[in-house]
């Protein structure tokens, strides 16, 4: 039964993530992003569940900067987890009852329709995280009243749902990775994302565009680009690719190889399984079969045919 | 003389950019950034200095969302500002009396080094900004025995520096800029930056190298990329562009004209003179007087001349 | 009545063409295509005649050469020709009789499975033109007992037509132009063709990558492209360019300037309605509103909004 | 001794080609660029010689035809050889004398200063070819005073050479090629060219851009492009391109495979080592070690590392 890490207290979204990804795992939750990351490459879990971008918020960027330059670890899974927010009190709290809301700023954020009518007279206090904000209201002599918090998170710490799916968007959704240490990776399965992490030689212009081009030149459609800074000075970017298909497809190979090339550095962060089951066509001459007929070829002119 | 809102306290970092930026200019210190935006917008104040971005931390994403979504501003300024973090105290505190630091979570993390040295035993607890942990530890029965912050807080608020440039890397820099509400703009100085946001008519793969082919077919180049979430669901994005010229430039105005043409939206966010004074080389056949050359041509031929 | 000079002698297929395109214009047959242009660079005609390319022939190269280094002349029209050739007696003659074809080499290969089959045993002799053949079998005292030529060389020259539509391809078809001295030209009809000539700055790699990118970021689409020797050596080439689309239009007006910054010289050839009547789609944001939308667009923001 | 094939008859610019090719070679002297092909194609020759390029007039057309769609041969030789024509007469004939000048239409039209200067009321008539022209005028009775040809040909023809270099431009060159059955190839020398010709899936607007970036990709340049009509209508073209390297090159092979796969057919013509011995520059990531380099981390990559 593998031990994943995961960002905790208990009660998070990323612990119904991970519930729904590995159900029958062991779950070791962790203070932050990088200490369940930690725990994964020290071993002390088989792997973690991290947060890695929001419909709303964007780049959870702690994650895209850990997977970057810490020890290398592998993406093995994804997940797309409507964000649901509840309003969880303890028993006997009416909405009546409610002065004070403790939770994440992002839950502020994107409650305020919520709270403006429903609670207009009612403090919002930011929290570390939502989970926090739960297991704080649940203490007996809380200066708060009310949490609002992933469902779970009320079931852990013993709150009451007072109202459900309160934020102000119905379809807020996280995007969350299980990564493990290297060594193995899912099969292909036709329906994969791959993601990595390229350092430019030199940010000269174009650079970018020349990226792009070793992508769509083979027929890979990229499905997210993120810009980081290096730490070296504003202007100096690395970037986060996400994109269609499996190391082990030809084209996708052949891509990375050619964006190995002409970077300093592509950090491989793995290949997996799209969590939309979305089967992308293939352009036309970009299948491993295409592939394979070119290279036939190849060895055959390679040899002195015509 | 100008009043200009900012991202306060007092005692800022980005107090600092406003009175470099503008030393002349009565300062509005607001509670966030959008609180200084809105300030703008409403007309309390004649503008407002925000962080944009960080060498370390990456792009402030609330800046970015607020220029893209919210009542249109135009940049019209921009500064490079060293970030010097320092150890304040109260007066007679010593290094060794140091028991708990009060300071902003990038704080926290780019002074890890420093802290683990010099305070090896001390707590360090996180505080909403850098000037509020100053302002906190500024006061007498505070439990905080010092904040990290920048010399400008310690100034504000009464404390002592104990140590200064404290970060990990002396390098780290934020870029600031001061924007206005529409209506006029800052003259081409041939070392100009210009601003905008892009949105896809539709995220059909390869849109974003059609965007970035609009620009490098006119010799533009980019600066800066950032992504951010539509809103509309996970692998929704828009995109913010920084890139050389200004929009007065020919190059620029074709460039920008050709973007419109193929995004939903675009939204202009100014052009202004770059912090960093860099002139660049203009591409062959790219500047105005090219332009002008041919539009000349173009006339000439559209009349009947070969 | 204009006078038309054309690719002589009389019952060319260039009289044909010339024929079908100005029914009632005066024609001056000339000795060869230079002679023909040069009759209309002159004034001595009013515009020329002349063949562009074959479907199985490929480009006619003087021609070419001609329209980029001469005196300019703008097209102002063009024709799809069947090429049907016919084999042309002096009255009497029979199949069996015929021992001496005489006619063009182009029609030598392109009815080389007529002569085999129906004339094994005749000698076929290479003529500077099919008319001049036709012409040089209608004297009486001809050592050629029949030529390969258009329909219409028999008609003037007395010839019977023995067999028709004898080429081995029923497909051929020969595109020519009408050309006119500068200074007018045809109106847009939403089914056009612009023609122009390209001579590079200087030949480095990529050169033609970056004059087709001129085209297809603003959506104009090639339909022919031909390299000619600038005569400064081998490896070095000037290119003639067809595509879809007016000078008049907008997208076609700005390729053009962006080629024209791009290029040593640019030398236009003309717009004019295309002969297969084909209207093309307009790609997305690249119709004259379009533009129009973007430029209004542009001076708002020129002007300092957002 | 191997034979070769070569246009002829003797004293052809081609034969001149030849010797400096192969000096120890046989010749066999054939009627046409295609009876030269077809010679070797069958066994009767090695080989053969024929002219691709001339930096006055263009492709060979018949060349690239034959090469296109006859049975496969490849390229194993290409030569520069400057075309210099020589006034060859017959002994004792003056330039008083020479009435009428016999020569190919090329001739004709690269001598036009020195005929206009020279033999200003003399006659200049086409012949087949420049060998030829020397050939008749070699004849006693001989309607013709003076052949324009190579030196070469008065040699075999027994001709004077009354005026030498007579062509209008010294620098005139042809590009002659050195073909051969399938089966071997020249190594590979660091200074070598690739020819090909690749006929198109359909030929949708842009095809020609997406072959270009194949090349470009990888960084390798294209020297030549020639379009071809296919036969089957006005606008359907395939294309002869030349560029720099070898097949045995990573970058080379790559960019192949790529064309491969986008075209309906791909037919190699030969990797040689170039005439000009211009060694270039390899794009930065495009040596053979970056894509071996490229291939060894792809590899440890599909293995599951990072």
């Amino acid at each position: 039964m593998p031990k994943l890490a995961y960002l905790g207290p208990e009660g998070t979204f990323t612990e119904e993530a991970l519930r729904i990804l590995a159900p029958e795992a062991d779950r070791l939750p962790s203070a932050n992003v990088s200490a369940a990351l930690d725990a994964a490459r020290r071993g002390e879990a088989d792997g973690a569940v991290v947060p890695l971008e929001n419909s709303l918020e964007g780049a959870i960027t702690t994650t895209l900067d850990e997977l970057a330059w810490g020890d290398p670890l592998l993406i093995t899974a994804e997940l797309l987890l409507p964000v649901e927010f509840s309003l969880l009190v303890r028993k006997n709290t009416t909405m009546a009852q409610i002065k004070r809301v403790f939770t994440h700023p992002a839950a502020i954020t994107q409650c305020r329709g919520f709270t403006a009518r429903e609670l207009p007279d009612a403090m919002v206090i930011a929290a570390p995280s939502t989970a926090a904000a739960a297991q704080e209201v649940a203490l007996p002599g809380s200066p708060y009243d009310a949490a609002i918090a992933a469902r779970i998170a009320g079931e852990h710490y013993g709150l009451v749902e007072l109202a459900a799916n309160i934020g102000d968007r119905a379809d807020t959704v996280t995007r969350f990775v299980r990564v493990s240490r290297p060594g193995s990776m899912p099969e292909p399965t036709g329906s994969d994302r791959t993601s990595l992490v390229a350092f430019l030689n030199d940010d000269h212009p174009g650079a970018l565009l020349e990226m792009l081009t070793e992508f769509s030149v083979r027929g890979v459609n990229l499905t997210r680009i993120e810009s980081r800074p290096t730490g070296d000075g504003i202007g100096r970017y690395f970037f986060h690719f996400d994109f269609e298909g499996h190391v082990a497809d030809a084209r996708v190979g052949e891509a990375l190889s050619g964006l190995h090339r002409i970077c300093t550095d592509v950090r491989f962060l793995g290949s997996y399984p799209r969590a939309d089951r979305f089967f992308p066509q293939i352009k036309r001459g970009m299948a491993d079969a295409d592939f394979a007929e070119a290279e036939g070829w190849l060895a055959r002119i390679r040899g002195g045919q015509a």
